[in-house]
């Protein structure tokens, strides 16, 4: 699944320490995927997935929107290219000075999901759009959603109205299906819950004009994924079954979806070993883990490709684990990961599919490691 | 508990964003406690709990030694003013080409817990001193411990066999309780095991000289833990227990009880709100989380004492969650925190004890948001 372009490069260049390489191109297949499937909906890219410029500039200058999470990621979308007309400040917890920063800069769309967070929109960013997020049930996805984010439908008819009262215009519903969802009919409750909130906000004389359909959108790791295709079709359904012909302006944030696959970690195998005699699963430990950029094997929840240079010898299950001396630093233990028997230390290894949710997730420096380097090609 | 420097400090400088405030005179008390506590034994403090310049400076001056877990940390130590027979390499998991930097740099000291580590060793560091790795069950521990590290005592006589034949000095053998151990007798097992292998060489006729005891004290949380003095009695009485008349030369490792109770968050609250009107709990989003610094609150497992300028007011508990889009960056929901029904969007808080394992924990800039900063006073 790792480009040709990311092999050369590795050969190539053939960089000390763990690293991430993303190619571009893949980026760009991804993009216009996106486009294809859901050619009436506004790609908003998700900063957070990968802020690194090369990406921000291409995706710029495809057309790309972006969603941001904090003014620096709003300071690094309109520094490669967008216009602020193309930003939304999609987190629902801002300070109110962050807030005021955004408008300064010209951002025009908020998320909220609380009276509270309305309340500092309005003062600090007067005459904004901001669009009401409500809680789904996440079921499907692989990336736990709490109930951190969005409020239950009734409330968010009510925040609508808040903020309608407060003089800003009420833009729409948002709401996120949970990352990594495989399931293609996830989108279609959330929707039916944001046609509600149509309508009762249009019985108060309030018209929304906008869905944000969130992410989800899955990267292939281990198990087959549909295509950005077969996800179109499905909310191209739901938005037909829920709104009609009166299908709303909509937009996606895909972030996972759009780098997941783009990118390839290359480790190295520091030890193998067992603890006694008797152990029948060795434990291998490579130079990148939890703090190191894979904080997404919390609890085992992402499960990794990971390509070694000795596949198709007799495969046996080892414990996987990171450098650091932190004995949460564990990547597959519950469930252990099939490796090659005749795995050496100084192996390297190929960890596909880590474009997104890699490098910014990297400690600063812990155990003294540096952050995981990456090379955008 | 955070001392009147650290708040005095807060209100002089009134920094801008969340910031830990670490207390040099309250690190200096806790290296004199725990050298009245053990004064027999040597105090290596683990690095990777808080690497601040100042910090090892401090304690390089007062006579500490270091426990390393990389050539990064390995050089702030000497950095710092520590010779190299004062380092100690006690990461168990080692490139060799990190071995032969270390050994350049007149490092001696290296844990092991397997064969393989032994290898490495013996080629990158010849004649080095080595001590292995032994498996405790670190009940008791607040700070999960997994089989990462060590290896079972059979496998430990093994190991320590093979470096001798390999010409290492075999030196002795170490092991950890668990981090924020919070039972007295919990060396007491590992002294056991670590005398039957003293043993068990001693028939071979390769005579250790150390037993490593790990860090694992604690620091003091929402509940009161035993005081350094009454850790070095019970320690003590297993060491008389377990080696008679013969105790060998200790060493421990102190990181979190070093400079845990040294420092304090302080944070600011971005949004109080709740998810329906039926809730009846509150959320409360700090501007610091999982990602910004409290990876210790992964599964809820530190629990730490919060601040507020409020309190004395009516509490309820609360559901605290970091600022970051992630939905898995929440604190403590499953059981949630008590919080003034007063509290109020703006508020400062402080966030105490987190001196240790803060800092470097903290990711680059996810969500766009700065590591965490630190000042050290």
């Amino acid at each position: 699944m790792t480009t040709a372009r990311i092999l050369d490069f590795l050969r190539t260049r053939r960089p000390d320490g763990p690293c991430l390489v993303v190619d571009l191109d893949v980026v760009r297949d991804n993009f216009v995927s996106f486009r294809k499937a859901l050619p009436d909906s506004s790609i908003y890219y998700a900063v957070k997935a990968n802020p690194a410029p090369e990406i921000l500039r291409l995706l710029a200058g495809l057309g790309s929107n972006f969603d941001c999470a904090s003014v620096a990621e709003i300071e690094m979308a309109l520094k490669a290219g967008a216009t602020s007309a193309r930003v939304s400040y999609g987190n629902t917890i801002k300070k109110e000075r962050d807030i005021a920063r955004a408008h300064a800069l010209g951002v025009t769309l908020f998320a909220v999901d609380s009276h509270e967070e309305v309340e500092k929109i309005a003062r600090a960013a007067p005459g904004a759009r901001v669009f009401c997020r409500v809680l789904t049930d996440g079921e499907g996805a692989e990336w736990p959603l709490s109930r951190k984010f969005g409020c239950v439908p009734q409330m968010a008819v009510d925040v609508l109205v808040y903020a309608h009262q407060l003089g800003l215009v009420s833009h729409g519903v948002s709401f996120h299906v949970g990352s990594q969802m495989t399931k293609l009919d996830a989108w279609d409750a959330a929707l039916s819950d944001a046609r509600r909130v149509f309508d009762k906000l249009a019985q108060q004389g309030i018209h929304l004009k906008m869905v944000n359909m969130g992410g989800g959108f899955p990267t292939r790791y281990l198990k087959d994924i549909p295509t950005a295709q077969a996800y179109g079709q499905a909310i191209h359904g739901s938005l037909r079954k829920h709104f009609g012909n009166n299908i709303p302006e909509t937009i996606i944030e895909p972030g996972r979806g759009m780098v997941g696959n783009a990118g390839a970690i290359k480790a190295e195998v520091v030890l193998v070993s067992r603890k006694s005699d008797e152990d029948d699963v060795r434990w291998v430990f490579l130079d990148i883990g939890k703090f190191g950029g894979l904080a997404e094997t919390m609890d085992e929840a992402i499960r990794y490709s990971i390509v070694t240079p000795r596949d198709g010898d007799e495969m046996e299950p080892c414990v996987l684990a990171g450098p650091t001396c932190d004995s949460a630093d564990v990547l597959y233990e519950k469930t252990p990961y099939p490796m090659p028997v005749s795995l050496t230390i100084g192996d390297e290894v190929l960890i596909e599919g880590t474009g997104a949710y890699t490098t910014t997730y990297s400690a600063v420096a812990f155990n003294g490691f540096e952050p995981l380097r990456s090379y955008v090609i």
